[in-house]
């Protein structure tokens, strides 16, 4: 038996293209005892898989050249070798990028399709959702009337840490990239305000009008520029999660900016780099609210869902062009 | 009856200069109730000031134009209408650059000359020993095998977070700018190196040689291109206190760099601007510490002691050209 796989061609030089992908076919091995054959149904793209592609320093190893991409894929077990999972269960796990994938019991956890949704597990109750509970809640702390400042809004994360801070009585201001996205997070999401990025003039005149009372916690999806004007508008004792740089994956070179350290000095204010298998021993603890937020209604989410195995590529391509509202999957 | 004063004759553009300050003569009231007249000892200039001359948004409240500077100043009461004070007891507060000063006894602490001589509580029992403290421990959190590096490490609080890393069981990289400063804080202050910023070609390289386990505390004392060369290095889960960034404290507009958050971020790496106030409740904790390791003779001090009031000024503008070792005093 052959299945399509997706690998990695060549590592790319700034922006990814289709180049950077090659599909191929690929043999599913026999299964051993403790594995189960999986049909792929959702795969996750994220913007951290570009840090991947590079062999930079970073906190995952890199994919490696001519293996196959991997990541969230939630996946239905077709026959099974495992005491743990029968045929039928839904599972979880950082998988290669086939369509059928035969995975060690180890790798993988069962989902509750009757709480929620199998593509859920990939979003509001999956990595996004810890990630955003994590930043907001372990790093900044949030404080009834305090004013929370997001970036990359209308993202998989973004969208959740505006909730999350509106849970906890902040004024929420969301940037994003498109009216469509600052009409649906000030509509759908509750944000008190937001701000297209792409059509303000200055960002830092936005935000200070945005933000009466500056901002207390700015939670970075995206970096630069955007960024700047945030932070030139931060108060005293704030606190910045950084959670992503989006803006500044594909630079070929280190990007310059204005050096913000004297600020953060005089103004006393946490910068934090995290990513959320940091707080790994602690993710019960974020299932829990994240699960008794959604099933209160107080929590909720919007997806991106492409169609098709084939269109893996494209759909994480599309993540850097700001082409996703909320969580972008690919169904398979 | 009459004394000298120094005012700040208009705020600076730039690099301050002798025309920043004004020598005045003013009168001396009479005491009130609760008020004591002081001969100052000890005048402290420090890095922080500069930040004071300007009105952008900081800490604490800028100097006034027209009226005198102010700081840590240990002095002995000459006449006292206070109960808590009399005549020729030594005292500390942040008083006015006045060469006799009435002030308020709410506004002083007494300080005790048979532990440690008076000058040392502008020093290393003073402000630059707390911060070193509070930076080092509350933010830094060394632990034992760990890499510190320090810039400024000739400086006032420098030289003390570097034997306070020491004595924590860490290897401490000192960076500073004359050959006879590096020299000093490897043979007096046990520092396992030195770069001298001035005469090494590719900092980042020389971090990298000085450091090969990686940097995992960064106490920062000046900004800049030394910074990026050190951050170049930083480890996962490294921790950076901005203490201070007096290599930017001069420019008229804000200072460009490399945009260091994709690094920060890949590395889950913490930035925390801070001041000393920010740990007012726990001073007993710190100045416990400094006088244990002081007693001890686990930490150590170096002074430069500029005599007379006159050359206040010159003390100060000397700061931001390095030209103290350890903590810069004026002796009046």
């Amino acid at each position: 038996m052959t299945t399509q796989q997706i690998v990695l061609a060549a590592r790319p030089v700034g922006t990814p293209t289709k180049d950077t992908f090659r599909f191929e076919t690929t043999e599913v091995p026999a299964l051993h005892a403790g594995q189960v054959l999986l049909q792929g149904l959702y795969y996750s793209v994220d913007p951290y898989m570009r840090g991947r592609m590079s062999d930079a320093k970073s906190y995952a190893p890199p994919f490696e050249v001519g293996k196959p991409f991997y990541g969230g894929v939630v996946a239905k077990v077709l026959s099974s070798k495992s005491d743990l999972f029968k045929e039928g269960d839904v599972v979880l796990g950082m998988l290669s990028w086939q369509q059928q994938i035969v995975a060690n019991e180890k790798e993988l956890r069962k989902v509750d399709t009757t709480i929620a949704p199998a593509s859920y597990y990939l979003g509001i109750l999956g990595m996004p959702g810890l990630t955003a509970y994590f930043g907001l809640m372990h790093i900044g702390k949030p404080k009834a009337g305090e004013t929370v400042v997001v970036s990359g809004a209308a993202g998989a994360v973004g969208v959740l840490v505006g909730q999350m801070a509106k849970i906890h009585g902040c004024r929420v201001v969301g940037i994003a990239g498109t009216d469509e996205k600052v009409a649906l997070i000030k509509k759908e999401f509750a944000f008190d305000e937001a701000i297209n990025y792409k059509t303000t003039p200055n960002m830092r005149l936005a935000i200070k009008e945005a933000c009466p009372n500056g901002v207390d916690i700015y939670f970075d999806n995206v970096g630069g520029p955007i960024s700047d004007a945030v932070i030139s508008n931060i108060n005293f004792h704030a606190r910045i999660p950084l959670c992503g740089q989006i803006s500044l994956y594909n630079n070929t070179e280190m990007a310059s900016g204005p050096r913000l350290q004297p600020m953060l000095l005089t103004r006393s204010v946490l910068m934090q780099g995290f990513i959320v298998f940091n707080f790994q021993d602690k993710y019960p603890e974020g299932f829990k609210h994240l699960a008794q937020w959604v099933k209160e209604g107080k929590l909720k989410t919007t997806e991106t869902i492409i169609d098709g195995f084939d269109q893996l590529p494209t759909a994480l391509l599309g993540l850097f062009k700001g082409h996703n509202t909320g969580k972008m999957l690919v169904k398979a």
